[in-house]
Order: C-alpha cells, then sequence, then structure tokens
C-alpha cells in the first residue's frame, strides 16, 4: 500500500510541520477539555495491552468450571478453597471465595453482575475515548483546511503558488481522517470486541459458580452453559 | 448497467492498481485490527452460505410441531424420542432431547431462550463485520483521494495532466464507494435478514415444545404458533 | 413546481437514460441482494394500498366495542357470537372469538399481544425496504456521477464539451437523491405512520375485550379505553 | 445580523421565485405524503400556541397538592369535589373526579399512566413533523441546486452568466437550510422541551393523587414530590 | 498550535465582523427559540462551575460510609444525627436524615432512586444545550457561506476580488465548525462524564445508606460497594 503511495511521487510531500501541530494540537486540547488528562492517558495503554493480550478460550474456562463442579459435589464446596490457587483471573477467584463463604446463591449473582455491569461501563468509557477522538479529528482537520484556504485565497498574488498551497491545506483533511479511521475507529471497534468477550467469560462464571453453589447436576450445568457458546465450541466433558 | 457505463468510455479507465491496493489494503488492515483474523474469515464464509441458503417455510415447521403434539398427546412425550430421528434441525433436535430427558417446561425456556440470545449475538456479529468494512471503505476512498489530490496540486506543471490526475485521485473514492454499497451493506442486510428469520423458527420451536411439554390442547397451541406468522400464511391442521 | 424547473429549461436535459440505468439498476440489485424478491414485490404492494386505505376513527371503534360490553353485559359473553357477523376487522373477529371460546383473559391478552408485536415487526421490515432503498440510490447516484467525471476527466481534448459532460454526470447525483427524498422516505414514513395506527387500533382491541371478559364496569372500560386518545376526541357513549 | 448580510449587497439578491417553489413545494409535498393534511395542520397550531405558552411553575402544582392532601387528611376526600372547581388543568381534575368516585391507588396510576403514555406519543409525533421537515427541506434544496447546475452547465455559451447561475443554483440549497435550522429544528427542539415539562407535571399530578389516596404522611408525600424537582426549588410548606 | 497557523499569514484576516454576526447572532436566536433563555443561562453557569470543580474520590467516599456502618452498628442509628454535621454533600445529609426519620429501606431507595433519575434528567438536559448549539453553529457556518456565495458570484466584474471574497464566505463555515468542535463538543462530553460521576457517587450512598438501614454485615457492604468502582480502586477498610 506504501508502495502504491509512492508511484506518485515521495512521502515527504505529506509531512507539514504546522498542518501536524494544528491537527494533533487541536484534537488532543479538545480530548483533553472532554475527558480528564488521567482518563485518556489509562486508555492509551489499556489500548497497547488490549492489542497485545491474547484470549482464554471459553471452552477452556468451561472445562475448567466443570471440574470445580465435580470436586465441590463430591468433596463438598469447601474443597473449592484449593481450588482457588490454580485459578489466575481474579474475578472468578472472587465468586469462589464468595461461595466457600458461605454467600447465597442470589446474593452471589446481585453483586456479580453489579461488578459486571460497571465493568462494563468503564471499559466502554475507554472505548469512547478513541470514538471522541475519531470524531475531533477530522473535524480539525476541516478546520485546517479552511485556515489554509483563507490564507492562501488572502494571497493570490502568484496563480502558481495555489497549487502547492491548496496541497498544504488539504494535508489536514488527510492527517484528521488518517487519525480517525486508520488508527482511532479500528482500536475503538477492537476494544469493544474485547470486552464483549471478557463480559462473556464473566458472565459464564457467575451462571457457572450459581449452579455449583445450588448444587446442579453437572449434566445441565454443563447444557446451561454451552447455550452461551457456539454449537461447534461445545465439547462435552463427559464424552471423553 | 455495465452497457450504460461503457457508453461513456471503455472499463479500463475504472481500474488503477495503486487506487485498488490503497482502498483494499487501508480496508483490509483497519479491519483486522478491529476484529480478529478468524472472525472475518468466517463472516466471508457465513455470507457465501447465507446467499446459497434456502429458508424452510414457517408453515411447515408449524405443520411438524403439531404433528410432534399429537404424537406426545397420543403415545407420550417419550415417542418424541423416535420422531427425532427425522428431526434436521439441531437446535429442535436438543429441544426434543431436553423435554424427552423429562425437563421442567420453565427450565426448557430459559436454557434455549439464552441460547437463541447468543445465536443473535454471533448472529449480529457478522452482519457487524460487513458494516464496519462499509465504514472503513469511503473513508479509506476518501483517504486515497487526498493523497492522489496532494500529489497532483504538488505538480502541476503540465496542465494538461491535470484531468487524468484527478480521474485516478477520484477512482479511490469510486472503489470506496462501491464495496461499501454494492458489496458490504447489502450483504449485511441480508445476513441481519436471515438471522431474523432464524429466531423467528427458534422462537417458534421453544414456544412449540414449551406446549407440547405443558400438555397444552393442541388448538390452542396451534391459535399461539399462528400469533407469530401473518395471517395468510397460516394454515390449520385442523382444517384438512 | 415543475412549472419553475421549467423556467431554467426544457425538461429533456434532466433525462439520460444510461445514468437513470445505473441509479435504478444499482439501487434495485442492491434491494434485491439485501431482501428476498417476495418481500421487496409485497412491499410496493403494501405501499401501494396504504396510500388509498382510509382509517376507521378510534372513536367509532369505541363505541363498537362499548355496545359489545353492553350487550355482553346484559346477555351473556356468548351474544358477543351473534355480533360478530357485522365485524369486518379481522383481528377484533378473532379476539371475540377466543372470548366466546371461554379463554382466559390473561390468555386471550398474552396471544393477541404476541400477535401484534409480530404484526409490528412484518410492517416495520415494508417500510424498512423503502428507508433501505432511499440509503443506496444515493450511494448509487454518487458512483455514478464518480463514473462520469472519471470519463470526463480522461477525455479532456474538447474544452466545449466539459460542462454538458458535468451536466449529465451530476444527473446521477439527482436521481438518486430525487428516489430517497420524493418517494421513498415519504413513503416510508407514511407506512409507519399507519403502522403505528394500526397498532393503537388493535390495542384498544386487546384492552377492550379483556374488560368485557372481566365483566368491568362499562363506564370504567369507557374511562380506560379514552386514556389511550386525545381528549378532543372521546365522546362519551353515556352522555349521549 | 440582517445588517451583517446586508453590507454584502442587498437582500433582493436572495429571492428567486423559481427557486423557492421548487424547495418549499417540494418539502410541502413530501410532508403530505409523508403525514396526513390534518396532522400537519394541528402541527402548524400547536406550534403557534407552544410558542406563546406560559408554563406553571412545578413549585406552585406542588404547594397546590400539599393543600388538597391537608384537605383530604381533614374533611375526608369527598372534600376534593368542592376543591375541583379551582382546577384549571383537565387531567388534574380527572384525577381528582377519580379519587372521589373511589377508585383503587392503583387502578388510578395504572389508567392515569397509560394517558400520559400516549399524551407523550402525540406530543412526540407533533415534534416529529417538524424534524421530518427539517429533513426533507435540505434535501429539496440539494435536489434545487442539482436542477440549476445541470442547467447552467448544459448552456455555457456565455461565461460571463455562470457567476450568477451559479449563484440562483445555490439559493435552493440556502432556503433548504434555513427552513431546516432556523425554523423547523428549534421549534421542533421547544415542542420536546415543552413536552417534556408537561409529562413531569402530569407525573407529579399522579404521585401526589395516589398519596393523597393511600393516606400518606403529607410530610412524606412532600418529600416524594421533591424528589422529582431541583433542590433549589424545593420549597417546603411545612416552613412556612 | 496558534504559532503553526501564523506560518501562514496573521491571524487578523481570520477576523470578519459581519461574519462573526451571522454565525453567533444565528446560533444564539436557533438556541434561544429551543430552550428558554433561563435554561441557556444556567448552562452556561453550570459548565463554568464543572471545568473548575474537583471530584471526590469515590474510595473516600466508601471510607466514610463504612465509617457510618460501624457507628450505627455499635451505638444504633440514630447516632448518624450527629454525624451529618460532617457530611458536606446534601443528597448524603437527606439520605442519613431518611435514616434517622426511621424510614423503611426500601422507601428510602424508591425516593432516593427517583431524586437520581430527575438529576441525572437535568444534568442531561445542560449538556443537551450545548449538544444542539453544536449541531446549530456549523448549519449557521454553512447558512453565512452560502450567503457569503451567492453575493460573490452575482457580482463578478472583479476578477481579482474573487480570492478575497471567497475567503471571507469560508470564514463562516470555520467559525461554525470551531464553535462546534472546540468549545462546545467537548464541554457537553465533559458535562456528560461528571454527570456520570455524580450518578455513582449517589448510587454508592444509596446502596450504602440501604445497607446501614438493614443492618447488613459491614463486610459484606464493603463488597456490594467494592463492585461498582474499578479494582485497583479498592482498599478494604478491614486491612488496615
Amino acid at each position: 500500500m506504501i508502495m502504491a503511495i509512492l508511484q506518485g511521487g515521495p512521502l515527504g510531500i505529506f509531512i507539514d510541520v504546522p498542518s501536524l501541530l494544528i491537527v494533533c494540537g487541536g484534537t488532543l486540547g479538545n480530548t483533553l477539555v472532554h475527558y480528564p488528562f488521567k482518563d485518556v492517558f489509562d486508555a492509551l495503554n489499556v489500548a497497547k495491552k488490549t492489542l497485545l493480550y491474547k484470549e482464554t478460550p471459553v471452552a477452556d474456562l468451561i472445562a475448567q468450571l466443570m471440574g470445580f463442579a465435580n470436586k465441590a459435589r463430591k468433596e463438598g464446596i469447601l474443597a473449592l478453597q484449593g481450588a482457588m490457587n490454580d485459578v489466575e483471573d481474579e474475578f472468578l477467584q472472587k465468586a469462589m471465595q464468595m461461595a466457600v463463604d458461605g454467600q447465597e446463591p442470589a446474593t452471589l449473582r446481585n453483586m456479580l453482575a453489579t461488578e459486571v455491569e460497571y465493568i462494563e461501563m468503564r471499559h466502554s468509557k475507554g472505548a469512547n475515548i478513541f470514538v471522541s477522538i475519531a470524531g475531533y479529528s477530522p473535524a480539525m482537520g476541516m478546520v485546517g483546511t479552511l485556515i489554509g484556504l483563507v490564507q492562501m485565497l488572502q494571497n493570490m498574488a502568484d496563480p502558481s503558488s495555489i497549487g502547492p498551497a491548496m496541497a498544504i491545506a488539504l494535508l489536514t483533511t488527510f492527517y484528521g481522517a488518517v487519525i480517525a479511521n486508520v488508527f482511532c475507529l479500528p482500536i475503538a471497534g477492537k476494544l469493544k470486541n474485547r470486552s464483549e468477550g471478557e463480559i462473556l467469560t464473566k458472565t459464564l462464571m457467575i451462571e457457572g459458580m450459581q449452579s455449583i453453589l445450588s448444587g446442579e447436576n453437572p449434566r445441565i450445568m454443563e447444557q446451561k452453559l454451552h447455550a452461551f457458546i457456539a454449537p461447534k465450541l461445545r465439547e462435552s466433558t463427559f464424552n471423553k
């Protein structure tokens, strides 16, 4: 793709420092009025982590929960205390701790569901920061192009300068479109996808721990958990 | 339509490899940041199947469910075990297996409703991938046109080259608009339609199996199922 | 309005067959990928009927329901069997049949509410087809204009041909805007309005039949039904 | 603002009858396909009233309701019959009549809540008519500009006529933008604001009459009603 | 950024009083038709306060609520009367007063939840005023540019004046874009963020006071409150 662009001329003509300052500076300024500095900084961090993060397959999680169900059925709910050390996910650990502490299934579900709801809110805040930047940057690009056009139109003494002046005026629109469409929107989309995946994982954990606490039949519990995922991902632990 | 275009000149002038690379490469890149590679690949597969798929008429499904109701009424719910072999739809098979296994009507409904809800989520994910591509491709088309314009404006020594250069710059906008409007949006719409049809089918299956399990009067069950479909599709099995 | 256009020149300059083919052919193609042929055909039929259809005033419907309430109060619910012959609306007939058949008020409400919900879904599908066409046609208009511009820019040997070539290129945008804004959007709006009117009518029928079945006081039933309509349309049957 | 425009030339150049006919005629035509004539006419009437209407402060309404509560507590619920004559609002009169007629608090709330819901629907219909006009008028403005451009481009014999022809072509876009942004959108916004205010008023009336009917402690009733309004508007009737 | 703009010419060319009057006057006019003068004035005040306001960390609020819980557990609910003097937040004071007055937990929650709902409505009204201005100002900018273009095109006698006239015509678009994107949208976003923060704070207060009134175990109460906030903000008061 970059080679395709190079066919038309050197990349250098796409770099203009004042234009970059107008678009990036303007967008950053707007974003920092809109969101606290800490939130913007956090969002950048989360974005970096997100792009490098590898999800655990849901099938493995279901197998793990089925293991806990069988353990709890044979050795009692307190046996989960020992199993907690192997669990990496903090949310699942908390759910197991609540189960071991003897909470009612309904209390466990309510409290964890509230937590999931607010996790979702915080996640969508991160994604929304990128959506906002994707909204401000083309607007600042247009503002920059208008600035360039007004300056050009006021000084039309030398007709041969019109072309390059117009080219530079268009660069801010170009920067705005690239920032929005090549960086911010795909990252915001990625963050939303990841959030959905995490919410699904946490919903399965709540559903599973509630089944275990209620002493439900493991086959029915597995059927319930399988209802959340695509048929081709469903591997019964009973057919193994 | 293609003949109409040919009237204005040869099709060859609409093909420019660097422009195609900018739009398609850029759109693909954005899409792969936004969605995992596997999901994009799956979406293409699902789209291919969807366009070739033929739906079963809902009237036939209702007739089939009425047959099961009569069988269950006469020979008991376990008689559905034998009928399951003739059923192609995996979802209906699962519902019947749950009925034969002696699940409560409410449990059956809850579990299957969860499954339908998550099927809907997965379907809309597929459609959303095409909607996202339809959003990225015109944006990349505009980016490509801006690149072409900047290159053209920087090199205006030869006035006679302005026309063709502008034509090539506009080609990326053209590609972006065609990818979005001729391919992605109609396919996304089709996928949403198909999904709605499938959800309706599965809702009828849940409603029907619950009626059968509750031992409801077949006439009332038929009235209930008919409420989901258009009056002109309603063919009572009792008038035959 | 057409005279206003004629002031600027003959209407003939607004007709260009290749342009029409590009916009109409492209829009039709997209629509037929998006929706099954049958649905598009149905939508056109429904649109025709809708534009010619005359609504029954809700006040008349309430008076009719009050008549049934008084009849049922005096002669028993089975007396509605005779009154059914005068009822033209199939939905009301069905509701009365269910009442005469001795259904519970709650069952009657649930079944009819499901029916209304799915009627609404089918109606909105029809309106959505027009909304989709209104989305595709300006896009195809823009695609056509881009085709025309590219062809024009590639052949700029004769400067005097630029004006007419540009005029023809703009015609596709014009066709797209007219199809969307003069035909599809107002019709889609009309269909939505009609659907809302029909849903209100059916909601009144459900509410009324449930009151009759529950043997509610006719004055209270009338107050309930009046709550759905504007004060100035409320004509009590008791003040007559 | 008009003086600012006059600096650039006489206002007369902004008036072109054929352009006005295209935009206004086209917009009116679309609107009348979309909505019945009666509804459009009503919307204009409502808009006129709305712009001249003066709201009653909610604090006064709460004081009035507290007065009724004290009266009902001392002299019995039937004492409200006499107080009804001083009430101007028809909705509050109806609520009081229902209370005096001995309706259950729950029935009173359900019936009045249905009424408020449908009032809201009718109000939003009025606002939506203006929103629709605000959508059609810029579209018709663009259609008019396209007509003007096509006519101009077809007759480019005299270069000196291009400027004024282009100016007239742009007038329709100007008219469309002014109709939408200077008239329709602010009026639609005003109607929505007024509707929200009226819904809040009616919600307070329902809440208040239900408290009175349930014989709730007036202090608690006042606290409940104050929860609906801003702290600085809360004036307790007990501190006076 | 301003230095970047200065590279292209003096700032003076971006100031044109008639253009400013058209955009600002028009936008103000539209806004005052849309919203009552008092609401617009209030919104400006709220915006000023918001930008200078410093939020209390939620962790501190939870610690404060835990302190009240322990006090109420040891010395009885009436002991909160004394603690109320140290509370600055009026909403928390009201909640505590209601607890001391002996309200049922459910009544307390209902009344305060209504209050939070209406606070949210009033907040979003303030943000919406800025969103509306951000919608009107680019529209008025476009109207101003159309006015400038029409005036310019009608007077094309002197070709050398076209550049500056066009520059001035574009200034209104520039003003509209700056008002919307640099001022109104970021401020509206900030107001929405602040509102969300305040709603979260008030939700924690309701949740906490209800736990205290119900005499819930402080450890469980803390777990409940922590579910609302990010894991890294959770500092147990029991580990200190």
